[in-house]
């Protein structure tokens, strides 16, 4: 903690009983909300009901003549394929539209790297004596779960706002055989909002790395997601690999998950021919083929690059006035004590990321979960549920209506406040 | 070979060149025909039609105030789940509706199994040295598909027609540790048809093993594919195993995919109340849900064990036009050389298993192929696909239409001929 924090904290601590009773008025309202995950809110789940009788009597069997109520097509339906493929910038042969959602695809893919290797692997990662993965932090809580199950050891980093902190990633890599991998979600970070610029995503697929077979898992989950006019195009991360000689490095994940219906959308996966060539030797033991129903259903609604965009701009319409108003509670109560916390009001994604005065995290979410507003437990934005800080929050504001942010995000702050004098009194 | 076929094979042999003539002008009709794998027939996919437009606009959310549309129901959507653990048997606590079809479902299971090992596992399977399998023979491709990957070793034992060979397997199991589970499709069993009786079904769940963790895998994939009016019901595995105290043994597998669509189906598990808490703490990670927009079309298409029942009558009246026909065609062409062949006309399922002169079914495959009818190729029902005897061909009569079997059959009963000939010439 650096002294003007703790000279902060010797402040605040003067205002203790103040906060406290100003925690216990909110308290006694007995709410019951949650802001705990990145769930659509019904509202935006209406914008894609016109699914929900697709594709349509008569309509299984697609223009091109696949029968899509049949097994077949093993690498998805081509019509949906396409759509994605032109809006993340890679050839429609690169990219496989699968299952319901990418969490899964990520997972099998770990999972067929520490059976089987990846092309390169000198072993099955699961044969070696370690392996280590690195972690952007804040980061994604399933990401880290996926890692903690396999036992594969991770290496948080720093997640700056133009992507991850290059320069350690880069001396990590270069002299530990055992990093075989790294997670990013290059747009619109869950939970930091960060934007990985295209120097750093191309310094990355370059980068000289001890391990032959590192690959980047690239979940671009938030690549259409933005909440702002004219946010960025998704970087095309395959021909900038392609371009940097190392075709084989990145592996694409996204889904549908959060345009249309969630757990009930697509997920995609972008690769190499090497790599693809792999894949499906493993996925065609695990399947015989995805729900290309589903395929044809998203591939109607959505129609083309320029009908995802039109629908993300409606999701935005329900979104923006949902974080601003967090935002601006925030400000409300918490600008008179500066430092003793900051957040980002993003550009894209699901998150806001706040951060309280180190230490007082896990006391944060104490409070408000006893006021009635469940959070994400403090830490699960870092690899084993540890924020070495014990600073960072992850708030979802997506799900609950407008009047009840306004009263989470009281309880929120009040909740920041009081524990922040509650340290600086016991200091 | 008994002596009996080998004065078969001898007397055959004086047809040669009369099996080639007819063969050759088979051949001559340029066909081309698939009876490779059970996949359902456009007719068959027709009676879900009304599906495509299910749920219908406004229904995203069910009666009991579910949103299908958005994440959540780990387990799968009650009202679906509740239809099938009727039918199967089970409560409906012990049963999870997943994701589009259950080989998936098997794979991913028998993988953390590897990863993880099951209740009462010493180790991850995939830390012992060996494990084996017992696969009864012939059996489902896909199946030793998943074993072969894994590095699992797979002990073929023969399927009867009451189910697998339960003294050989006793003896195996009770020995050796090694075995820490079987495969075994109980009903219209994937080709033979064999239906798993239930003193071999309360057997198998009560014999002692060697290893403390062993499981069969008991894809119930046809339960409710009969064939003929008044076929067996399903047996209820997890309730003969509670009754047998080995709660735990038993994994249960089955799906919609040749109930409506292929590939757009619903996978299910049913297990034991601590299996259930084993596999939900790896499916968390996996996945955050089901598609439960497709449980729902599911709940609604299909409504009540009554529903399901008639539907599968209407795929009945659909498939035994095409069984008859072949097993006609082969009757025909085969009645008069006795011990040139044998197979079944099953009671249900999708297969039809057929068994020709020992050392001929390689070559039947080859020169069906070569006269426009695609066969699974000989030796895939086995472990490694090898049949140790080469003698059986699987049929899958659902795809084409009862004309073209007719054409199929024929093309394959002069293969059979011509192969058996060919041999006794040789001999």
């Amino acid at each position: 903690m650096s002294n003007g924090e703790v000279r902060l904290a010797g402040g605040i601590g003067a205002r203790l009983s103040e906060f406290r009773t100003r925690y216990e008025a909110a308290q006694a309202l007995g709410l019951k909300l949650d802001l705990t995950r990145g769930k659509p809110s019904p509202e935006q789940l209406n914008l894609s009901d016109a699914m929900l009788t697709m594709p349509g009597l008569g309509s299984g069997v697609t223009n091109s003549g696949v029968d899509t109520r049949n097994y077949g097509e093993p690498d998805g339906l081509v019509e949906l394929r396409a759509i994605f493929a032109e809006i993340y910038g890679m050839p429609v042969e690169n990219l496989l539209a699968l299952s319901n959602g990418s969490l899964r695809l990520m997972h099998d893919v770990l999972v067929f790297a520490y059976l089987y290797g990846v092309p390169g692997s000198p072993l099955p990662w699961g044969r070696e004596e370690i392996i280590r993965f690195i972690c952007p932090v804040p980061g994604y809580d399933r990401h880290f779960a996926i890692c903690e199950a396999l036992g594969i050891e991770m290496i948080p980093v720093a997640m700056h706002d133009d992507g991850p902190d290059l320069a350690v990633i880069r001396d990590l890599v270069a002299n530990d055989a055992t990093i075989k991998g790294m997670w990013l979600v290059p747009t619109h970070s869950n939970p930091s909002g960060a934007i990985t610029s295209p120097d750093i995503a191309r310094a990355l697929v370059e980068m000289p790395c001890a391990a032959p077979d590192f690959r980047i898992f690239w979940d671009d989950a938030y690549g259409v997601h933005h909440l702002v006019e004219g946010g960025p195009e998704p970087l095309p991360i395959l021909a900038i690999a392609e371009q940097a000689g190392k075709p084989d490095r990145p592996l694409f994940f996204t889904s549908t998950s959060k345009i249309t219906f969630a757990g009930s959308g697509v997920g995609f996966i972008g690769a190499s021919d090497n790599n693809l060539l792999w894949l499906r030797r493993h996925l065609g033991v695990q399947s015989i083929s995805p729900d290309k129903t589903n395929h044809l259903r998203h591939a109607l609604f959505l129609n083309d690059p320029a009908g995802v965009r039109e629908h993300m701009r409606r999701h935005r319409e329900i979104l923006v006035p949902k974080f601003k108003q967090v935002d601006e509670v925030l400000h409300r109560h918490l600008d008179d004590y500066p430092g003793v916390a900051h957040w980002n009001l993003p550009a894209g994604g699901y998150f806001i990321s706040l951060n309280v005065v180190p230490g007082t995290a896990k006391r944060v979410v104490q409070l408000a979960g006893e006021a009635g507003v469940a959070l994400t437990p403090a830490g699960a934005t870092f690899p084993y549920g540890t924020d070495p800080d014990d600073s960072n929050i992850r708030i979802a504001p997506s799900m609950p209506s407008v009047a009840d942010l306004a009263q989470a995000a009281e309880v929120l702050a009040l909740s920041v406040l009081l524990a922040a004098a509650e340290q600086a009194v016991a200091a």
